[in-house]
């Protein structure tokens, strides 16, 4: 791991701890590589829409997150990476005890990047993917 | 206004209180009529990404459960929608005192509707676009 | 309309012209303005998929089109637009006479812009929308 | 293989070879198994854009015609789908010889199905992945 990389992990630690409505909602970074992260949340109450499965918002919520988390670990100093449009594609009712979700960078870019998430939902031991969002981000220099 | 016309306005309202995500984060339904449904949020600092900005997370949520809404108003009775998939584009940084959203049908049916939501943003009296979604919603026989 | 609109009318012309699928299509630009442009495709079996409908690929390729020529009127000289990304809705079976797409820029900007493509379809005097397209395109420098 | 799914690739065969879009752009099946669709395409002038790259109405109509045959391989019997939206992501400029799809089912259903597909251009012998999509297919009875 280089500095570069280091810095990166530590900065999208703290961006999942600082960004107020992604710690409001529980989302916690699992783990990150070069194009990929993880992150986890425990499903409570307060996540679900009124017919008792998590609301497409909170998905979507940690999908984009963690595909702007994954992004950014392809970038070079002094940039960042800011969502412009996704698309989620709703598969399954999500219920459970818990969500992870996996972003990989289908395509990096000096300009534009690429990046697939997907969300999976446990419920009893058992995983099933619930969700995937493919999203663009701009790369924006930051200096 | 038809009984059953009345009645979703009712279901409607309650989905907005009732659904806990939607009610936790503080968006409130304004207005709807048929093929079209109004929502405000009053924003604070936790619907915030680490920039200061509304996190995409929350305009999502705004903007699927007023589509959602918008297209539950041309249902015949017993039944209801789930969205399937969705796309936003994130047009402008959002930013200021409150959101509005306005979602309105761009064509109903039978097995699945197509819904459009723009959310506006206020910063000092001015509105800005800076979301637009659209949305491909299921149509289920609820009885 | 100043030198430089002018210049990117017929640009835009040269484009529908020039470009060997759209041309082979058949798809001819019907008007422009700022932000907006207008095309026309009479229809042939050829344009058909197995079942006597247009082919999807068709209507993507009509609304794409159109997309990137209302784009290309809102840029300043020495710009240039590229898709990066777009979403159809099919909303119904486009079947008729001829398809006449009419496109409009939602967000011009400096280093992308969001557009929308509405795709009708006319049968015996009347006219259905039958697509709506959404699309990303990425603003380059060219000199 | 049971007799429907025998009934299904060679319906699929001839869905390629009897959409007369299809078949005018020279799109053709390679081969498919359960979930799953391969097709190619050798690239002519025909197919181009004015800047000498792939038309992305010609990516569309390839990944678009593949997800349905994706699709039907998971079919029972009397039963067909049509696509109700798509997104593309065009993620480099599509050049060379020719033009490789394969299509996977993300998630089949009763009445819904999820379909990915990734293209690839071949040039002197190297493969580059150019697009991908994610559909939405409605699945009918079509008895």
């Amino acid at each position: 791991m280089t500095a570069s990389q280091h810095d990166f992990s530590r900065w999208i630690e703290q961006g999942f701890r600082d960004a107020p409505f992604v710690a409001d909602l529980g989302i916690a970074l699992e783990d990150l590589g070069p194009g990929w992260c993880e992150a986890t949340l425990a499903l409570a109450r307060r996540h679900m829409q009124q017919h008792g499965v998590v609301h497409a918002g909170v998905l979507s919520t940690m999908a984009d997150h963690c595909a702007g988390a994954a992004a950014t670990t392809t970038l070079a100093e002094g940039e960042a990476v800011m969502t412009i449009e996704f698309k989620i594609n709703l598969l399954r009712a999500a219920r459970g005890e818990s969500l992870r979700c996996r972003a990989q960078v289908l395509k990096p870019g000096k300009t534009f990047a690429v990046v697939e998430s997907e969300v999976f939902a446990s419920a009893g031991g058992k995983e099933d993917l619930v969700a995937k969002l493919t999203a663009t981000l701009a790369v924006l220099r930051t200096k």
